[in-house]
């Protein structure tokens, strides 16, 4: 069994707060985050495939990444990164260009456990809650989960 | 008199819904969020006096400035530039480094309407209804009417 993703998003608020615990450390769990190479390794449900097209990891810079399936339909992201303070926190802005204009901001923290373990915690905040809605319908939580679960594999070495 | 703020923050929700007319064309309107020197003259409360320390206005750049009272005491804001579409619509994140990581983000949209005339639509949404209600306990409504009331000023020429 691997560690859950737990998504909180209480009705009539606009945001959800999100947490994942790691077999691994705080500092392992966030250069995943901050490597461009680990980061398309680990991002997104697991019959997409990743390229990171842009990445500039560091408060003030940027980032694009794509996801392709097996058809070839190609799913494109960016945002900012406002603030990134290394094993500690990513502030960032993310965008799925199929819907563009729909804003949303992560704040997320990376927090150390005992026995080695760490975990994450994501306060992520969207326009709207019409938008946080369609996000959960389009598959969010298994997006997640897959993807901490090849997080979880990386971190592994497997 | 001049063309009202009109603050709208429904009860339970994170974000508030702003907007605001100019007698002035969109192109001007626009010019003077996008200009740092135009921006310096107008935004905040009138007893503040700005200063821009950084300022690269893009999609993915970011800007920083800060504002000193009569007493000398300084506030300093940075953010980040997620989308900039020239006289359309500015996404940019804000935080004021006196309440670190409590970070906004706006959605600015500019209309052209008749007559010479634009509207401002912000769509501005915070990590939660504490820290907006803060905001506006703050005087989130003078500092904007009166930087507004500033802008006009610069748009008319005085």
């Amino acid at each position: 069994m691997s560690n859950p993703v737990i998504i909180d998003a209480e009705p009539g608020t606009s945001y959800a707060d999100i947490s994942r615990e790691f077999d691994a450390p705080v500092g392992a769990v966030f250069r995943a985050h901050a490597d461009p190479h680990l980061f398309a390794q680990w991002i997104g449900p697991r019959d997409l495939e990743n390229t990171v097209t842009h990445w500039d990891f560091r408060s003030g810079g940027g980032y694009a990444f794509e996801q392709r399936d097996a058809e070839g339909n190609v799913y494109a992201f960016r945002g900012v990164f406002h603030t990134v303070v290394e094993n500690e926190l990513i502030i960032q802005t993310f965008e799925y260009l199929g819907a563009p204009n729909e804003v949303s901001l992560d704040s997320i923290r990376f927090e150390s456990l005992p026995a080695g373990r760490s975990r994450l915690v994501d306060h992520s905040v969207f326009p709207s809650r019409e938008v946080l809605d369609t996000m959960i319908e389009q598959g969010m939580e298994k997006g997640m989960s897959e993807g901490y679960e090849k997080l979880d594999e990386l971190l592994a070495g497997r």
